[in-house]
């Protein structure tokens, strides 16, 4: 494989036109759930394509177009998917802001700017792997494909459509995104997956109207009760759901990601005094990052039934409501989990009533895939440190639109600072996890186009 | 037993008289929890009991003064201490009522006025019957003493206290009331006591504040789960309370409080019809009025945790609360109850916080007792009806006052019509029911003051 030697000096050399191209980028507000500017802004962004060697073009969907890019050099060689949103965040509040949120501002080596880290940064930085390594090395290792979305932050409502209608144009070896922050002790990761989610309301209704406990107390049916009593019957006294085939479709870890795991930071008593608990919840017996990575929750979000004042109030309640979310791991599928479910309740307690609010599918790129080993080298060479491995993030996204849709490994690299605060004032990014970024990207895509990945996974393990 | 043929003639007699009485105090307005004219109106009423021939006088207590009256004919007699309150509950919503709450109206021979029903037409009828049957008869056949409480739509809270601290003033061999409205077909009904309650409130804790449960799902225990368990272990799969003892008190009903029970009329598909359910709830095998009236409720009034908004919110709620009402028969008691519940709920979550919001002890005035029967029948010869007895209300009031503090029977005769609105716009009472009350309550003093009540509820049984 070449040596990136000239690419990383070209990096360094355009730093500050780099800066001021992200700068620019962040000046163009793209606020999707407000819909404040978002197309100008993927005008934008297709022009910062063009100038980094891609053909691109704009792409409609039934909500904000998709920003298309693609270098091809060879059918015949491998091709990366880079995905990233040029929408953000709404900035309020406003007035928590040291300097306006689109007018970017350059303190402590940082830039300050609603999108910088989420996700602006860090999708420009891809472009500027490809721009550099052109300029350096005169030809792409790989084919290039980007899309970059337009209603990541308004929860990516017409992606997996668009993703389905696109398959040939999309077709890939590996799709490579950037988005959240490094580990938080400042050390690269590489983030596998995600759990999925099934989100669920149960309701039972008791009398027409709240009633007079007292008058009516013992002959009319308490909805609050039988949700309550249904709720507990889908846990055991360990606190293991009991919803029949639960957990049939869990895939284990494989011993490679349980090491990876079992590497990964943790000082307990921190995360305790951080949350304000004491202890771990049931089940017990399984460790922390297995808990958030590998198995599925059945978590009560809300349950509202009626009083919830202050003192007293004496009534048999009218209705009774919970939500709930469950995290999905592989190869649990929503649809089978909600059928599951919905049979477990309609069994114990058939006048309650299951409404299905939302779901998305859990995704898990291994970690033996050779592309994975290919990332994590890139990572290790760029920055000079051995990366922590996640196999999944306990969170959701929609990630398996790649994995499921697609059919390709997925893997993504944050670039940003830990303390990057997206989603709330102050945004920044780190100039030189910026630039970091680009060299991580442009030596990922060395990686991938070389003859045999696990060679360059081979490299990547001397580093450690 | 002396005929009360004058005494009811006296009574019909001067109907306009006694309604222009009437109309007189309800113009008095008396709301307590709003502290408008509550004093006022306790001279006003003050007043009509001395013109009723009763020495009174007012009496302090932390609130608003208990208005005493008593006419002592001879030590060696009978005692009737009657209850009512002279306090009234606030109008709102003001625009629904058809006339003024305080400018009382007669329309189809009823009086609309907030208070009518509830309570001044009720006990000013008692006065009247004092007054009818000294100006008929020339003397009383009983001593009576009259207590008018100025707090009780405030839920009485000096009311223990002042019997407690006249034990000796408020001496009687039977408490009587007159309170609410007769049977809803129109009978009248005897009403012997009230289920008691205790009201808790159990918190569980969680996270220090809501946490996003994708990131954290899994690793932070969740305080609507700790609930929906430990509410779950208070009760079988048959709906029992498993409190351990939690029955160990309840009294059963009396082979008389069971035939009158049975003689209640009941339209159980009439009932499902206006409550808008179709089953009893468990557990089974228990009668509808068994249930209200003989049986401890475990009541659910409010379940709030998390999120219960419109649509979806991810999180691990940060707190879960639950209030909790349970009606007591005799001779459950509130603190013993409350014992039981703490030790259920400290021996499977110790760290769920169980506070005790109130209580109030339950009565049951024997059915078999003399002073019940002389009601009974006296109730049957003023109206020509067979009285239902009612052998506890499945609500809660002080009426423990008067059976545990002063250990007294305690009867209930309502005069008020079915439809009387109380605690609604266009409160009312009908003329002919407020008369038929001055000669009930005319009755009720001439039966009890008879040598041998017991042979009044012979006569009484002979009227059905």
């Amino acid at each position: 494989m070449s040596d990136l030697t000239h690419v990383y000096a070209y990096v360094d050399a355009r730093r500050e036109e780099f800066v001021d191209l992200l700068l620019r980028y962040l000046r163009q507000p793209s606020i999707s759930t407000q819909d404040v500017g978002v197309e100008v802004c993927a005008e934008l962004v297709l022009g910062m394509m063009r100038d980094c060697g891609l053909e691109a073009r704009l792409l409609p969907t039934a909500g904000k177009p998709v920003v298309f890019g693609q270098r091809a050099v060879d059918p015949g060689r491998r091709t990366v998917l880079i995905y990233g949103h040029y929408d953000v965040q709404p900035v309020d509040p406003l007035e928590a802001w040291e300097t306006p949120p689109f007018e970017p501002t350059i303190r402590n080596g940082r830039i300050y700017a609603r999108g910088a880290g989420d996700n602006k940064g860090q999708h420009l930085a891809q472009l500027l792997a490809v721009r550099s390594y052109l300029a350096t090395e005169g030809a792409l290792p790989v084919n290039v494909k980007v899309i970059l979305e337009g209603e990541e932050e308004s929860s990516s409502p017409h992606l997996a459509r668009f993703v389905e209608e696109h398959r040939e144009l999309l077709a890939a070896d590996l799709v490579y995104t950037s988005d959240g922050p490094v580990h938080e002790s400042g050390r690269p990761q590489v983030v596998l997956g995600v759990r999925g989610i099934l989100y669920v309301e149960l309701r039972a209704r008791g009398p027409k109207s709240d009633l007079h406990s007292g008058n009516r107390g013992g002959v009319v049916p308490n909805p609050a009760w039988r949700l309550v009593e249904v709720l507990a019957s889908m846990r055991d006294a360990h606190g293991r759901a009991t919803i029949e085939g639960f957990y049939d479709d869990v895939r284990p870890l494989t011993a490679a990601e349980s090491a990876a795991i079992a590497r990964l930071p943790l000082d307990l008593a921190k995360v305790f005094a951080s949350y304000g608990v004491t202890r771990l919840p049931p089940p017990e017996g399984l460790g922390y990052y297995e808990r958030l990575m590998a198995q599925p929750t059945l978590n009560i979000c809300g349950f509202a039934s009626g009083y919830s004042g202050e003192g007293m109030k004496t009534i048999i309640p009218a209705t009774a409501t919970a939500k709930l979310d469950m995290r999905l791991v592989p190869d649990q599928d929503p649809d089978d989990v909600f059928e599951k479910l919905t049979r477990h309740v309609r069994e114990r307690a058939p006048d309650v009533a299951v409404a299905r609010l939302g779901s998305m599918l859990p995704s898990r790129t291994p970690i033996e895939n050779p592309y994975t080993q290919a990332v994590i080298a890139a990572v290790a060479e760029a920055t000079g440190e051995e990366p922590l491995v996640v196999p999944s993030l306990g969170g959701s996204l929609p990630d398996y639109v790649f994995t499921r849709i697609l059919g390709l490994p997925s893997v993504t690299v944050p670039y940003a600072n830990p303390d990057e605060s997206n989603h709330a004032p102050n945004e920044n990014l780190e100039i030189e996890r910026y630039l970091k970024g680009i060299k991580i990207c442009a030596t990922v895509l060395r990686n991938v186009g070389a003859p045999e990945p696990a060679t360059a996974a081979a490299r990547g393990a001397a580093v450690a």
